[in-house]
């Protein structure tokens, strides 16, 4: 079969905010006439899979307002305008955790949720870290804490992990490291 | 630390729509005063690791408006209004590729960007799969194939996936069946 392309016919802007923007796009798809699109645009953000020389790895403990609750994550933030995903990375490293990484790779990149938002999510691997202060934006709140490698991928096995980038990301790191 | 949760001083509506709505929040962070927050509301959804009685994993690709490109996905579908996430899988998973489940069991549930969305994804694993019609969505065009599930663990690995639920279904498929 052939996969159909849906041709744009206008494109309503709804919502321009500081973290995500919304419009809504009526598009023409192929014998079935015209379609609403409700498209979430996010500028992309960055995770970090930092593993420490003793195989332990970094994870934050913070609260999501939109989840109306506290949620393990590895440390990850937005990209900045213009800022390049690997330069994010060492960035938010540094923000979160206080640690520098002496080598930093990409590990993998995907869409969060293909179906409304673009959001796309490029997941880093840091190692050879040397802890330093950390240094939070205005509004974050987060508890720092090492796991060892092993018991972050039970936790995710056991679905104590609920975030999509975490669990992507130790699932990888047991493969990779 | 103490984690701290935000109290929401205001909620403002943005959007009400068909798959997603859109409210921004005031809310007052400790120490910090007051703080925007823009949340984007999902019904939720659910995605499905249906596998074969020879190992092979279903698997779908179709064109996705918000990336402006195909992508390859195991079948999902949003939940309706009231339904159970195993119900939606079922019927999802025979709405998209005409198979019918012996075994269905959640395998991971998680959320996609907890940043900006509550939106939750429920994974389950099918198997003892029996062959039907499928019956797609109106609005709906997908090319449905079979891979074995050790080739799919590659791809994700070699990031030829780039779909959240779909590397993490595939990578827990790998420790579990």
């Amino acid at each position: 079969m052939m996969i159909v392309e849906e041709k744009t016919i206008s494109s309503d802007r709804v919502y321009t905010g500081k973290v995500i923007s919304l419009r809504v796009d009526t598009v023409e798809v192929l014998n079935q006439g015209y379609k609403k699109r409700e498209i979430v645009e996010h500028g992309g953000a960055v995770g970090i899979v930092a593993i420490t020389d003793n195989n332990k790895i970094l994870l934050v403990k913070q609260f999501r307002k939109a989840i109306e609750k506290e949620i393990v994550e590895i440390p990850a933030g937005k990209l900045e305008i213009g800022e390049n995903p690997k330069d994010c990375a060492i960035r938010e490293l540094q923000e979160e955790t206080g640690y520098t990484a002496q080598n930093i790779k990409l590990m993998h990149k995907f869409f969060t949720s293909a179906g409304f938002s673009n959001q796309k999510v490029f997941i880093y691997l840091a190692t050879g870290l040397t802890k330093g202060e950390n240094n939070l934006d205005d509004g974050e709140n987060l508890d720092l804490y090492e796991l060892d490698l092993n018991d972050a991928y039970d936790m995710v096995v056991r679905n104590d992990i609920e975030d999509a980038k975490t669990s992507i990301g130790i699932l990888l790191a047991k493969e990779l490291v």
